[in-house]
């Protein structure tokens, strides 16, 4: 639609709602705040069924805008359309192929996480990312200010909708905190949600009343809300994007014990330090598994133990064969970590050594049904030279395929296990 | 050396150290550990001044390797030799070329930390990734069980080294606490010193024992003597790193207060939640600064305060610029700190863009003299597509050379700032 143009790229245009050959279901609404409602009021008259209001300028800049929203709000009530936004980028949802967020780059394929997200940028954000990480959505709603449909109403269809199986989202603050324990609750019943909530400081507060003109509300009863409703927390959107890898390869509650495993005597006691600071626990090695692994280990110069240094960071690939045959089976382990420096172990195994390494390790996760995570960087910033890089690419994909849980640091890893063990 | 052979790769080899036509000041000991006496006992004959002893199965071990670790220290006591390791990886001193350690590829420009680590590993590991980040070193010690030449003795060697500026340190333990606190009070009140101490928690002191046979002692005495001796504590290789990013860009005790900014609501909510939780202050701008500010932003739908949010992740460059000269000079800031996200401003800046903003940043850090700290990623990990890796690297590389200091996030650029104000 444009008053101006009678054709754009090859399309035909209309100059305003009324003049559409037909009422379309869901309006896209990009123009600046104060001229949005002529439009809407057009909207209302011909029965247009939804509405995406993108502009800014709204309840966000303070009092005159905030009648705009008023005002947007009660022309949807009377017009019996709904508003996602204003102050917002939208709705991803592969399932119907509509992408009305700049995603131009977003995969057809539907997943099963669904992500709301008060702010546009991370909507985004997380959702590339995700998705170089092979995880797919069933829908993303970038919801900004809340006017109409807001994020109790966002949860509660997600809770419901059965292509749903995790739920996502980044929050500023809520419209009614009641009724969101309500959905909270109902949704986190259903299906694991992993929440991001920010404005837990004074000056984050200022920064989310002029970003949504939201209330943050004080952290404490936030605190005490999340939990309560069984939601699992993340702070920041690398944590929000591995708590979802965690979940998606070792389910809710894999237990927490886990078996730290690395080559080097300083992988492994840092390890130890970063689990169980975070919650987790280093139980003895089961007597049966730690014969088994100091017999298959003899000769590297290994610790065999909980932490289990392998002496260095990689080992002859029958050695590392046989030693995580029995990590993966070890009966008082949970979850098998293993931390594996692309660049360090490099010069020992060769790219070819690093990929073997890697599919064993897969192919242990498929035989024994066990929970594999993998603590996988490579620490090479040179310019110029992205060898390493690209093999930690080809090593990250295998993994994940494989059904392996991939982190790309050892925090990053215990924090997510501990998040996913409610 | 060599029993066997007379010739390796076209050097003359010796069978034993008494047939060596001169006497060597330093003998790099790589034999097995039961090997070693005799050769030590040579050392001392012929008059060697120091060895370094790779191999474990000293006190690493046990019992019997702690009666071999005694036997070696009696006769370098008795033969007037020092030992480094044994149990580690030995010297590289980029100041005489000697790079004992297995880093081929590690730089023969002395730079001015010294980094002395108990982890073989972590010491080849930290070399290398700051070397990627233009960091040089005066010297690295892995010293492994610390027999004889310990942490105090390395502390005291480099406060004292006019060429060293700063001293890091991964530590499992120490051998006399009264001294070790001595010789750190002595170290940190000459220059800064970054430790990163494991074995906080039962498992990992148990790696400990089994890794450099140290014993790591309770984690609230360490906390205590750390705090008291004027140390920055750091937790893992990256914390290491990026304090040590943060010194070198940013001097000791910078300021607390930051001007957090970026492009996007989220990313300054977020990053005032993660600067505050942190213990860093956003305090309100000046108002002159506010109002040139809002000048230069009116157009571009930014919300001008503290956070500073530019609207999108990438404006027009001449606003940009107007911005960040106001935002770098503003009286109640001490550091400002840009989230640059490079795959997402891409579409709105292109790679020449993203250079350009970054050069300007680089260029008010030198007008100003005041410190400027990035936080600089892509969450691009596409197989066969590295754009955003290489157009990344070349960013940070721009950014430290002209004296920004770079983090991969908003939380290790917090942590550190936090950390280097004592």
């Amino acid at each position: 639609m444009n008053p101006r143009e009678k054709e754009i790229m090859g399309h035909e245009v209309y100059p305003d709602i009324r003049s559409l050959p037909e009422t379309p279901d869901l309006v896209y609404l990009t123009i600046p705040a104060h001229r949005s409602m002529n439009v809407l009021r057009e909207c209302a008259e011909v029965g247009v069924r939804a509405v995406v209001i993108i502009a800014a300028g709204f309840r966000d800049i303070g009092e005159p805008g905030k009648e705009l929203e008023d005002e947007a709000l009660e022309l949807a009530r009377t017009g019996g359309f709904r508003i996602i936004g204003p102050n917002c980028f939208g709705i991803y949802n592969p399932r119907n192929g509509l992408t009305l967020t700049p995603g131009y780059d977003f995969s057809k394929t539907p997943g099963d996480i669904a992500f709301i997200s008060q702010s546009g940028s991370y909507s985004v954000h997380l959702t590339r990312e995700a998705q170089s990480l092979g995880m797919g959505f069933s829908a993303v709603v970038s919801y900004g200010n809340a006017s109409d449909i807001n994020e109790s109403d966002l949860l509660r269809y997600f809770a419901r909708d059965p292509e749903t199986a995790y739920i996502a989202g980044y929050l500023e603050g809520v419209s009614d905190g009641r009724d969101f324990v309500d959905a909270l609750s109902e949704a986190a019943a259903s299906k694991p949600v992993v929440l991001w909530k920010v404005g837990k400081v004074e000056s984050s507060r200022r920064a989310v009343a002029s970003h949504t003109g939201s209330l943050a509300g004080s952290s404490e009863i936030w605190q005490a809300a999340l939990k309560q409703s069984g939601v699992i927390q993340a702070s920041g959107i690398d944590e929000l994007l591995y708590t979802l890898v965690a979940l998606k390869k070792m389910g809710l509650n894999p237990g927490k014990r886990v078996l730290m495993s690395g080559g080097g005597g300083g992988l492994g006691t840092y390890g130890a330090d970063i689990a169980e600071e975070n919650g987790l626990e280093l139980p003895a090695l089961d007597p049966s598994s730690t014969a088994a692994m100091t017999e298959a280990l003899g000769r590297v110069g290994a610790v065999v133990g909980n932490p289990l240094d392998l002496g260095t960071p990689m080992i002859p690939i029958p050695e590392f064969e046989a030693a995580m045959r029995e990590a993966s089976t070890n009966p008082t382990t949970d979850i098998l970590i293993f931390d594996l420096a692309v660049n360090f172990a490099y010069p020992l195994a060769g790219p070819d050594g690093l990929e073997r390494a890697a599919d064993i390790l897969a192919e242990y996760r498929r035989d024994t049904g066990n929970p594999v995570a993998v603590v996988l960087y490579s620490r090479s910033y040179d310019v110029g030279n992205v060898t390493f890089e690209e093999l930690l690419r080809r090593i990250r994909q295998g993994l994940l395929n494989g059904g392996v849980a991939v982190f790309p640091s050892m925090t990053r890893a215990a924090r997510a296990i501990a998040a996913i063990n409610l």
